[in-house]
C-alpha cells in the first residue's frame, strides 16, 4: 500500500522515479558483499564477473540518467603513431584494396566487368594490437601464480591456444549501460593533469566527490580523471607529453575502497593502465610490496572478476560538469582477444 | 487494480513525452526533404551525412523507447573462420604475449623481475579486416566515376592514401543512437530465411510492417532481417549455408522508397552487403540497368550519405517480436578504416 | 706464351686439388655413421644438425660440379592464391607505400619537400606464413613427447617463446653449398606426376637412380622428383590439381635407406611434405603404425637433426636431365622462424 | 700413374676455359657501352635491368673464384628489434602454432589423433617489411616524375596495383651469381667506420682499391664497406649506434664512376641505402642540386637498372681481407615486392 503511494510519487516527477530505482538498485545488488566485493562467486563457468550486476532494471535506472540526449564520446582516435604500451605489438592500417588499385588490376574480374558507372571500394587490411587505443581489459587479460590462471581459476595449460586464451576473452564481455561517474581528481586538485607517477588515494577521491556532489552507488562505472587524455592530440602522437603523466593512477588500496565500499563494477581512467605506475627508482620496493608489478589489474580483474576501462577520453565531461550518466560500451566481438581495443564508449546525460 | 491504474497514470504521462518527441522529430529533420532524401546537402566539407540528423532531441526520444532495460546484441562473433566476402582480407588472432612466453623469454626483463606473484598477461595480435563481422561500411567505403570520388565529391586524387582514405573514414562516424525498426521479412513470409537471391520489394515491406504494426519514422535506423543469421552459429564457419541466403536483400527502388519516402537515416540487414545481389545468370543484365555490381551501395554511400550496417543478428528480437527499440552503435575510432567491422551495436528496449 | 705456360701450372695445382677432395669427400664425413646415420652428435649446444658435415672441401667439391655456369632457379613464386597446407597462417602482400600515396598524404614530410623530380617509391608490408612457398624446414619445427622437445632436446619449457622457438630456429641454418642430386621417380616411371598417395620406397629410387645413371655419395642433398609442381603454373593457384599429387612422397623406411645407408644431410622433394601422406581411409593404421602424423619429420628432423626441403621446383633439371649439381640455398635470417620459406635455391651445373 | 697424367690433362684444359673467359668477360658484356652504362637498352617488357648481363660464362668465372670452399654469410639477423628506417613498416615475428597450443585447441582435430608420440610443430606467422634487413631493391622500388613511372617507362597508373607493383617486382630479380668485389674504404682509411655523412668519392676507391691491390671488371658486383655493420650486434638493435653511421655512402657521382666507367652490374654496401645521405643543415642544399632525396637510387634504380644491395656484412671478409669471391643472392620469390629482404647473400672464395 505505502509501496503504490511512493510509486504514484514517483510516477508524478520522473527525477524521483530515478532515485527510486537508484535505491532499490543497491538491494539489488545479486552478490556483491559490502567488505568483500566479489571475488568468484558467479560459478564455475562465469567468464563475466561483477558486470553480472547489471539488469534490466539496473540498465532502465541508468538510461533514465540521460534527460538531455547528449552524447560524450569517450574513445580516442587511433593510427599507427598512437601512444601505446611499448610491449604490445604495433599497428598499421594499410589499403587494400583502393578504387585505382581495382581498376589497374581488374580484379576480381567477375566484380569489375560490366561497370559502367566506374564503381570500386576502399577497403583496409590492419595489423593491430588489442591493447591499444580506448581499451576495456578482458577478464583473461592477467594471471597470476606458477600455474597462470586467471579469473575464476581458468589455468593456461587448460584454456590457453595458439588464437588467444579460450575463457573469459574479450567477446564475453557483455554491452555495458550502466551509471557512469567521473571521479575529476584533476579538476579537484585544480591542475590540468596530476603529475608523474601520482598516487591517488580514497582521500582524494572523497574530496573530489564532494567537490562534485556526486555520490557513487553500487553498480557504477566508476571513471577516474587524471587529465593526462587533454595531450591526446588528434591521434596520440605526442609519447612525451602522454607520458609524462600516464603514470600516474590510483592504488590498490584505493580500489578496494571502491570495489568493496562502494560496489563498483567497474574502474576506468584517462591512462593506459588505471594504476599507479612507479618511477624506476620506486620500482624495487613497489614490487616487493605488492609482489606484482600491476597489482591493480592481479586485483582488479583476477580476484574481483572486474573489467578495467583505459585510455578513457574525459576531458568534454569534466569541461561540462557532467559527473553522471548513462555509460555504455560494447567491445568488438572478435574471439580470443583479451581485451577490447580502439573503443568508443559513450556517456549519455 | 490499482495498479492498474498507476500503470495508465505513467503510461500516459510518459506516452505524451515520447509521442510529443516523436511528432516533434518528424518536423525537426533538417535537411531531409520527403520525396528527395538528403545529398550532398551538409556543406562540403562534411563526413557524416544523414547521420546529421541525429539530436539530442531524436536520441532522447530513442532512449525513452527502452522502457524495459533489456539489451539485445546484435552482433556476431568473429574469427579466422568466419564467413566473408572473398574479397577481403583474411584474420588471425594470434596470442602475442603469453603467461608461459612472457616466462620463458623473461621478456621485457624490467617487468619479470621481483614478482613474486607470477604475473604476466594474455594479449594478442590481429590481421584483420576492415569488413568483417558485424560491420558499419563508412561514407568512404563505394566510389564511382572515372574521379574515383566517394559521398560529398572526395576525390581519390585528393583524398586517398596508403593508410586508408583520409576523408569519411569510419573515424568519422558518431556514436549512433536513435531509433531501431526491424523490418522482419522471413517472419512474414513465415520462413526461416529467404532464399538466394530474393529481392525485397517495397510491398514486401509493406505487408511485413503491418503484420508487425510498427510504423517508419523520419530518422529512424532501418534493419532487414532476412534470417540469414539463424545460420552463424559460433563464428560462422559454415560458409556453405550461410552463402545460400546471403543473396536476399532489398532493392535500389526499395532503398530508394525507405530513404526518399520515409526518411531512414541508415539501413541494416542481417546479410553481408544489404543489397539482393543476382545470381550468376542474372548479373549481366542486373548490371547493365544499374550500371555497378552494388547499386545499393553506389545510392546510399555515394548519392545519399547514408550508412549501411551489413551483418546484423536479428533473430532474438524477431523472436521476442521487438521490432522498434533504441539501437546504439559504435564503430571503432581507428583513422583510416573503410568500414566498422567485428561490431556488436545493441538494441535495447 | 709466358702466360700461358702459368695458367699450366695453376691448372696443375689447382685440378690436384679439387680431385683429391672429390675423392677424399666421402672418408671425411665427421660424425656419419652407416647404418645409423647421426642422432643427436654435435654437441648439446649444437643448432645446426648433419648440414655440420659441410666443409671447405665439400662445398669446394661441389661447386666444381658447376662446369656449365648455368643455373636452375628451384623456387617458385609465392602470392596470396598460392596452394599451402591449410593449417598455416594466410597470406598478403600489400602496398604499404605507393607513389601516389606518398605524394597525397605528403608523409613524410621532410622526405617529400624540396623534391622536384617527383621522386617517390613503392614498399610492401607482408602479413606471411614461414610455411609458404618453396621452404627449409628448420630443426625447430617438428616437435614429438610430452615434454615437446625437438632435434637435440630443447623443450619448449625452455626454448619456446611467444616470437617463435629460441633454439635451432631457421636463421641457425648456414648457408648450404653441397652436391645436389635429382632422383626423377616420375621420370623413371615414365608419368607426368605420381599420384596420390603413392610410397616412394628404395626400390623405386634404385631403379630412378640406375635409369639415370647417378650414384648416391654421402654429404649429398637429395631431392626426389614427384612431379606435382609442374601444376604450381604461375602462383600455384589451382588448388584442386596441385593437391591430387601432393601427396605422393617417402615413406620413413625410404628416408632411413637415404641417411643411414647413403649419408644424405639434406632431403627435398617437389610437395609440401615431402613425406607419404595417406588417404583418409588408411590414416588411422598409418598412424598406429608410425604414431605420428608425419613420421618422417619426426625422423628426419627430430631424431636425425636432417632439414627437409618442400616445393622444390625440378621440372627444368628433370627437362634437361641433370641429375647432378651444386646445390645453393640460403634461408632468410629472420630470428623465430620455423623454416625458410618463398626461397629460391638454385641448382648449378 | 695415369690417373696423374689425366688430371694434369683436365686440369690444364679447364684451366685454360677459365681464365679465357675471366679475360674475355669484359669484351662478352652483351649492353654496356663505356661511358654510358646501360640504361633502359634491354627491350620493352624487361623487368631485369643490367643482371641481363650474367651469362654461363661469367657465372662459372665467377664460381671459379671459389678456390677454397670458404663461404662468407653476408646477411645480418633479423628481428622485431632490428634497425630500418622509420618509414618502413614494422615487423613481428609471432608463434602461430606451438605444441602446448595445438595440444590445447586440438586443432586441427583431424591431425592431432592417433598420435602416440606426442608429435605437434612451430610455425611462425610474420608481419614484415619488404625493406628490412640484408635487402636487395628491385627495379620497381623508386619512382620518379608526374607519371611516377620506374625502370624501363613502367607507369604506377598501368602497372602499379594494390599488391604491390606489377612490372619489375623482386620476383623478376634472377639469382645472382656474379664476380663480387669488397671496397673496404673504412679499412682503407683506417678506422673502424666512417663518420656521419661521409661522402665517398671516386678517389677514395682509387686509393683503396690500390691498396688491395684489386681491379674492377666489368660485370662485377661491388660491395662498398663503410664499416657500419659492426654495430650490427645480434640483431641491429643498438639504433643510435647503427645511426651513427648509416647515413656515410657513395655520391651520385661516385656511382656512375663504377657503372659508366668500370661497368658494376650491382652496387651494394653495409649501411640502409647505399648512398651518402646529407645532415639536416646539408639536405636543402643537395635536394636542389640532386632534385630527388635519393638520388643514387634514381640513376642506379630508374635510370640504369642496376640492382641495390643494402646492409651487407662485410666484417668478415674485412679481417680476412678478402675482396674478390663469387658473390651469390637468390631473393625471396614473392609477387608484389619491392625488395628481397632480410636475405643471407654468400661471398664464396
Amino acid at each position: 500500500m505505502r509501496r503504490t503511494i511512493l510509486l504514484i510519487t514517483i510516477a508524478f516527477a520522473s527525477g524521483m522515479l530515478i532515485s527510486s530505482m537508484v535505491i532499490g538498485q543497491q538491494s539489488q545488488m545479486k552478490k556483491w558483499q559490502k567488505g568483500k566485493g566479489w571475488g568468484w562467486v558467479w560459478g564455475k563457468e562465469d567468464e563475466v564477473g561483477a558486470l553480472n550486476e547489471m539488469t534490466d532494471a539496473s540498465r532502465l535506472a541508468a538510461l533514465r540518467l540521460a534527460d538531455h540526449g547528449k552524447t560524450y564520446d569517450l574513445g580516442v582516435r587511433y593510427d599507427r603513431t598512437s601512444f601505446k604500451w611499448p610491449g604490445h605489438s604495433p599497428g598499421e592500417i594499410i589499403s587494400f584494396r583502393t578504387p585505382e588499385g581495382v581498376k589497374r588490376q581488374q580484379d576480381p574480374p567477375q566484380i569489375v566487368n560490366n561497370n559502367a558507372s566506374g564503381t570500386a571500394w576502399h577497403s583496409a587490411a590492419l595489423f593491430i594490437s588489442d591493447n591499444v587505443g580506448t581499451q576495456i581489459d578482458g577478464l583473461a587479460h592477467a594471471t597470476e601464480g606458477d600455474d597462470d590462471h586467471w579469473y575464476n581459476g581458468f589455468k593456461e595449460k587448460d584454456w590457453g591456444g595458439n588464437w588467444g586464451p579460450r575463457k573469459a576473452d574479450a567477446s564475453t564481455i557483455p554491452p555495458i549501460v550502466a551509471r557512469g561517474v567521473v571521479i575529476d581528481i584533476a579538476g579537484a586538485k585544480g591542475v590540468d593533469a596530476l603529475p608523474s607517477n601520482y598516487i591517488i588515494t580514497v582521500d582524494d577521491i572523497e574530496v573530489a566527490l564532494r567537490k562534485q556532489k556526486t555520490q557513487l552507488k553500487p553498480g557504477d562505472v566508476v571513471l577516474i580523471r587524471t587529465g593526462a587524455m587533454r595531450y591526446w592530440g588528434e591521434t596520440g602522437s605526442d609519447h612525451v607529453k602522454i607520458a609524462a603523466h600516464d603514470s600516474a593512477g590510483i592504488s590498490v588500496e584505493t580500489a578496494k575502497w571502491l570495489v568493496e565500499q562502494n560496489g563498483a563494477v567497474m574502474i576506468c581512467s584517462d591512462t593506459s593502465g588505471v594504476e599507479y605506475q612507479p618511477n624506476p627508482e620506486d620500482a624495487r620496493a613497489f614490487r616487493e610490496k605488492y609482489r606484482s608489478f600491476m597489482p591493480l589489474h592481479n586485483y582488479l580483474l583476477i580476484e574481483q572478476g572486474i573489467h578495467i576501462g583505459e585510455f578513457h577520453y574525459l576531458e568534454d565531461l569534466a569541461r561540462d560538469r557532467v559527473y553522471e550518466f548513462c555509460y555504455v560500451a560494447c567491445t568488438n566481438k572478435i574471439k580470443g582477444t583479451a581485451a577490447g581495443f580502439t573503443l568508443r564508449p559513450i556517456a549519455i546525460r
